[in-house]
């Protein structure tokens, strides 16, 4: 097989998260999540937050966590605000709309969404005629890599505050805007009304971390994640694996590998010539290149082709905590 | 702790499934199930039921696997008939529900359902005014331990056909019902629409392979997996273990193991004079013990209380491809 | 056409309510609710039940009725409690379920449900692995004809109060109930947070009068009106029509000339000796006839075979604000 | 109150509708669409569009029609494919996704949708990460009052046809599109695979009229009806007004009417130099005034602000069939 850039979840595990695994395999635990380690895992995320009367829930993905989420916090007349390259807007299948919840898109050209966009729609929906716009939704890095500022997100807050909306931020790729720029998991958890760590991601078997920082969101979750039928009996996977990660910031020291590797591979190619769809930031690079590369480069290597032209295509190269300086190196050296 | 015989997902995986997880974590797959894994552990399943035709899919726990095959079988009018035990009416916080199908309930003493109360179903839901029951649910083995025979099996299917119903079978712990029986999975897949055999109470960390007989029920099934938030990223972590659990039979041996050690407890507590409300046939003991046994034994031992009345309890004893002869030994050496 | 006692909708309008359209029919008017016919009937029916912050919604029938207000009032995962033949759990083809609720049924002789029986499901509805109980349905008239008498009424109040449920309460034939009885609108009112005042069964071309009393469940619901194809444009249609039953109390009027047509049914069939599923006392009798005579009297007249047995029938008889004495009549003559 | 160019649903009914419902009133006829004048009208409107195998369903408004008509024909990963102006999208709270189904918007300025945006949509939607396209929502008339040609609609029947879609048209206002062109019903019905004839804005109380050509998606199609709240016991109501405006193609003559009206606005509002935001077709007109004018014409008349913006507005005038004359003069009669 062609050694890949395609995505951020093509190995297993890290081997600390699989020697848990076989240390605690025998050790008899409650089901659903009342495992001593998911306990344990919990705590340490809400004091790492400094938020201890969060609640935290692990679930097995993302779109199950936005959904469960998402469908949680809403009454059946309430929508979300979301860019059309949101990730519940085109890659999970209607999954929101099957909860019964209109997404209503705005334009981006970052992957980022604004204030001024947010008002203007809430302005536009006003009567029982139209849905109520009531969450707003972001991703954290975006779909393209991106990362909201600090500054961004507290104008995002302040935003939502005025407006009586709540803000909900998809962190499938959390650790990676986390390692790449100063801000830390407290600070997210100050802007959000919830948000998800993501563990599948970032050297997780499977998980994501979802924390309910809002009390007024808490009560009854776990019935909803019974309902969509997320509460996984053995919860103890989901805990240990999460407790590994948060464990002496695993999960900050991989994301940053990862984030390593992809600028170096995004120095290289800036040098090269080649131009970025968007300013490379994280993990994901979004890189224009002449049709005659990637078709040489695709013989050895493993990527996803995100826009085709006629002359180039814009291809996207994402590294994970697993891929190793040789691979990029080798990459970089089929290129013109 | 005290020991558990609460449930069969107490502990982590059978070891062999930890090894093979350990074996393959580096080498890069791709996801969402199209990993070498997932492909021929479903090639291996449909060669053991003999339905080439047949689609494998594989799912992270039972609820999920029961809402989204159901949703994706039913159109919104059509109806379920299980028994008021069945583990979509009572366990699953209205998962069937909150995709919009109505369960019709009927009684059962030892967890099955039978042609005749089918049939009367059928007759009293006549036009548009009532739902139009559509989908047989039953448990092999049953919620209270039983086991259909393949006569049993064979009339419920002739009873479907007749009916033009669809037979969807709950397969958490078929492995049981197979162990305790002479019945093959072979023999379940011609009798059923559609099944699951369950990987998270037989010694996986967490999934279990739906299986769809009926091609009819095929087509877009993976998009209703997305939009369920049921397709995992890394798929290989559920085709890996079904892999380990499909070859050289080591779901039946698990499943053997388990039914054995609840055979040897409920010999005993029938040489001891203990009821038991169903005969006992795979890992799951409805037994009644007096209240005073209930306090001093669980003490030791965590355990399921079924029902409680005055003087007497009906506890549940489940036991599993980890439980050992010992602890069965020293649970029985409490009883008076 | 055979003379009918099938329903109590097989005519049109009072003829006050067509009078009433067609003197205002060339006024125009706000849609939605919003002209001055809605506004006075909104305020007249508050003023007979004396709860002056309770909401008036008017909807097109009683199956609408019940979706909207009850998918309103719940979260995902809480549940209707209703008894096995109530008319959301037999004859509205699953419109709860639809909405995403369970309907967890009790078996009932009379129509009526009991405190003892809320009470038993509230007992075993204890966790996340089960719907949460919260909306207590019950129809005024019952399904049988039979009518809670205050005492009982306010048994459910004090039982719904006591463990945190609502009551709502299914008035499709809640004039005919008030009619037999010296139960008021206002009495009603106290005891439910919400219920429906039919107008279909009363002579309305169609419409029912939600009134929500509880505030709590106030908020948006012509959101939930709007979304679920509820908010009538023409919404003067509705209100004319309760504006001229509410006004001079026809509603009771309408309801009390049935009763009275009933009752005089009623009263023959028993002294000729027939018997009743349970006791007559609004408008309609449920009534065990020899097949001989249900053959006899149904070249006749038309009526719904409620149940079949080998040599009898119960048979179902309703009467209307119009049903006249002269069909009453005659369909005495012809029994035995 | 203010003569009203609000909508077209100001008033009550047609009087040849309300004297039909006068003269049928006493008629006992069974209910939910069983009575004869439901039946005749179905004949007339099958025998008008020339296609007798279609199934005709009458409702109580637009949006009911829409929801239940979409989700019934949809699987629950399809989608819908409307601009982003069409009432689905923003007058329906949210109804179809409350349904369970995505809708896909694409950008318009003349309220229509074309073959390319369609063959554009499908494209990017290719695998189970995506909702499936299925059904292209057009309104004829559109939400901005311009007509679909016969050629624009034969090339999205080919574009449908080519790539696997239904056609649904949305006739809220066909009658009035129909009257404004040679369009016949037969020929709108041969392009879709389901429309609906609307009564509401026609002249009816309430109504409109379902007509699924497409015989694939006409099965149980009364469930769907009955579990959305959308069948009338008293079918007759909706079955007696459309009888009588299919009857002499009363239909086409009030729409026609209410054309007139609109146009004999827009010649004059063209000659005095008005601009439009879409060349006015039929009873609907956008209008750019300035503030002052408005203004001063909004003391005597009633109608919508579509845009506001600085010194102008853009306005919607609707005409309706009982619009007359003597109000179309008097609010020429004010403008400079």
């Amino acid at each position: 097989m062609r050694y890949s850039f395609r995505d951020d979840y093509s190995e297993g595990a890290h081997p600390a998260i699989l020697k848990r695994l076989q240390e605690t395999n025998t050790i008899q635990a409650l089901g659903y999540g009342y495992d001593p380690w998911s306990k344990q895992a919990r705590e340490l995320l809400k004091s790492i937050i400094k938020q201890p009367q969060a609640a935290v829930h692990f679930l097995c993905g993302g779109t199950q966590t936005n959904l469960v989420a998402i469908s949680a916090f809403l009454r059946p007349y309430e929508a979300v605000i979301a860019t059309q390259l949101s990730h519940i807007a085109v890659h999970e299948t209607g999954a929101i709309e099957y909860t019964g919840h209109r997404i209503i898109e705005v334009p981006t050209r970052d992957g980022k969404l604004t204030p001024a966009q947010i008002e203007k729609v809430v302005a536009v929906h006003r009567d029982e005629h139209s849905v109520r716009p009531r969450l707003v939704f972001i991703s954290q890095a975006t779909e393209l890599g991106t990362v909201y500022t600090l500054e961004e997100l507290a104008a995002l807050r302040r935003c939502c505050d005025a407006l009586g909306l709540l803000l909900y931020i998809d962190g499938a790729r959390l650790s990676n805007a986390l390692g790449a720029t100063q801000q830390t998991l407290a600070q997210i958890a100050r802007y959000a009304d919830a948000f998800y760590l993501g563990g599948t991601k970032n050297g997780a078997l499977l998980g994501e971390a979802l924390v309910i920082v809002n009390s007024a969101l808490q009560p009854y979750f776990r019935y909803h994640l019974k309902q969509k039928g997320a509460l996984l009996a053995k919860g103890r996977v989901l805990g240990i694996q999460f407790l590994v990660l948060l464990e002496n910031d695993l999960y900050l020291h991989l994301a940053r590998h990862a984030n390593k590797m992809a600028q170096r591979l995004a120095e290289a190619l800036k040098q090269k010539g080649f131009n970025f769809l968007v300013p490379p930031q994280t993990n994901q690079l979004f890189v224009w290149l002449p049709k005659e590369v990637v078709q040489k480069v695709r013989s050895v290597f493993d990527f996803h082709v995100w826009i085709e032209e006629k002359e180039r295509c814009c291809v996207r190269l994402v590294t994970s905590w697993a891929t190793t300086k040789e691979m990029v190196e080798a990459f970089l050296a089929l290129l013109p």
